[in-house]
């Protein structure tokens, strides 16, 4: 089959590789309807040292099941279904707290335990707890907007939902996404959606922050820095945002979290950080009684009720998907994200 | 009048001071009853560079009034009264959300805004807002152990309630208390008020945690870095502590904070960091989705009802106290606080 690897930094291929099989009672095996590139694969599409094998690429997938291994109860061939970027048991008590990403048996896609999903077909451990069966659509006639706002419920849209979550997001209180890539306009949706009226929206790219307007930011504040901490700040009268969702991961949009988070208020990060050590002392975080929160995303505790949404045309999450290429042109997928002439790229196999 | 005043490390003196004035309308004079030493004011005893005009020190209180400014309203003289850590005008809009320590009237003591209640007398900005009535009480007459309580309230005691109730302690939830000093064991208290069954204490000094297994703490681990992480998973099935209250402030603190937090945990803090940037990455917090919160306590908003709680004798805080010098030995107190020769030292005028 043809899989997506890389190599190095912006050294991307689309490879043949041997078709998975089941390699434990549990796993499934499925056929992708749609995969796509995730801001995160970015990180080391940027740094990542040259290998002689590449690295399987992709966490994100809608798809068809083919087979099911013998201890899969609840999974059936035929089955069209959503893969959370993480996969899980769903039963054991991590999960049952809604802490999929921390599953004890779980892990993710793109390791040894398991191959990336930007592949024409993929392994599924533990398919019980990590495949949600999408009822009642027929994928080869569905419309390809539907279709991304499947995809997009694999991650991105719930990852911005996890940020708002985390972050107590509430009708009343300001909140402020800092990114305007496609998990912060994803959050400016999600915190929308959980009542805020007040959003502010930092991000430089007028086009993406239309989206995010579209979807219920009142403010855009398109500078960043100092200048974009003062702004924000003018905006909430001088006290700073009871909610900040750092929707970015590098340091730059922490220092702006913390720079314009209310006394009392809440960081809540979901940009997988690409720092370890960080300022958390009284000038940034203790002085102000501020929280930080987040991390990886537990889509699995949020899907069921985000695909109802979906279904039934409440939201529409699968906007930020602004290009779609077949599977086999995954490299070109990788340059327009990293050149942001795309906001997130569909791959079809 | 004799305040306290610290000159560099080490170097704590009690001199002779002009008594404070009425500066502002909204002012108070009150005489001390009782004064004391923080764990907090240890940090500028360990590091602070030799000056020529000493820092004026202290900021926990109990007094009787003397006077008070014509702006003043419900504060009379003679009243019976605790001074909280940091002054406020309980009023805006902050105060009213539990947030005085950031009221951007408010302030704290030893400051250019305000001298050090380590005195015979001092002056309480905001007063109203800034000193609770101790009712029916008269403090010459009273026990010594309840003006310990009372003392407590002030600092100690409700900046150890500050670290469980931003913790989120609640029955059935693991909470680990790093610290064995007087907030540790304050907060090991709190949490047994809030319903904590398993609390376990992070301590070395045997006298110490005995305090602290009086007050509720199940388990006592002793060992410290790796080896006290280690001793704290196997105690929650390698799970990790839900809660984690750290009470010390520095990095080795909370180096272990991050170590035993469980995965969805929340770490707090009270000890004033002595660090300002720290692990909060994929392998310290995020990858846990671990939360991160506290910060200087809103003491004021606690006030009434641990007062409530001590006149009814339902706590004894005040036993965190165990050494009562007069306040012209308070470089005794210093002294007696650095080497662990005392835990908490009350002083009195």
């Amino acid at each position: 089959m043809k899989a997506t690897l890389m190599y190095g930094a912006g050294d991307v291929r689309v490879d043949t590789v041997p078709d998975p099989i089941i390699h434990f009672p549990t796993d499934a095996l499925v056929r992708t309807i749609r995969a796509c590139v995730c801001g995160s694969d970015l990180h080391p599409y940027h740094d990542m040292p040259a290998r002689e094998h590449g690295r399987s690429m992709g966490h994100e997938l809608i798809a068809v099941v083919e087979e099911v291994g013998p201890e899969v109860r609840h999974i059936k061939k035929g089955d069209f279904v959503i893969a959370p970027f993480a996969f899980q048991d769903n039963t054991c008590e991590f999960c049952r707290e809604g802490l999929q990403t921390n599953c004890p048996h779980g892990g993710f896609y793109g390791t040894p335990e398991a191959a990336g999903l930007q592949a024409e077909l993929a392994r599924i451990p533990l398919a019980d707890g990590s495949l949600v069966v999408i009822p009642d659509i027929n994928p080869d006639t569905a419309d390809d907007s539907l279709l991304a706002s499947f995809l997009s419920l694999s991650d991105v849209y719930l990852t911005g939902h996890h940020a708002a979550f985390k972050g107590s997001v509430s009708p009343g209180k300001t909140v402020t996404v800092i990114g305007d890539g496609a998990v912060g306009l994803s959050a400016v949706l999600a915190s929308r959606q959980m009542g805020a009226e007040r959003i502010i929206l930092m991000g430089r790219h007028r086009d993406r922050t239309d989206l995010g307007v579209e979807w219920g930011a009142t403010d855009v504040v398109s500078t960043r820095g100092d200048e974009g901490i003062a702004e924000v700040m003018a905006l909430t009268n001088g006290e700073g945002s009871h909610v900040v969702l750092e929707a970015v991961g590098h340091m730059p949009a922490y220092e702006q979290a913390y720079g314009i988070v209310r006394p009392g208020g809440v960081i809540s990060r979901v940009g997988v950080p690409q720092y370890e050590s960080a300022p958390i002392g009284f000038g940034s975080l203790f002085g102000k009684n501020a929280s930080l929160t987040g991390g990886p995303a537990p889509v699995r505790a949020y899907l069921e009720s985000a695909l109802t949404q979906v279904l039934n045309g409440e939201i529409n999450p699968g906007k930020v998907f602004d290009l779609s290429l077949p599977l086999i042109d995954a490299p070109a997928a990788y340059t327009a994200m990293d050149s942001r002439t795309a906001l997130k790229v569909m791959l079809t196999p």
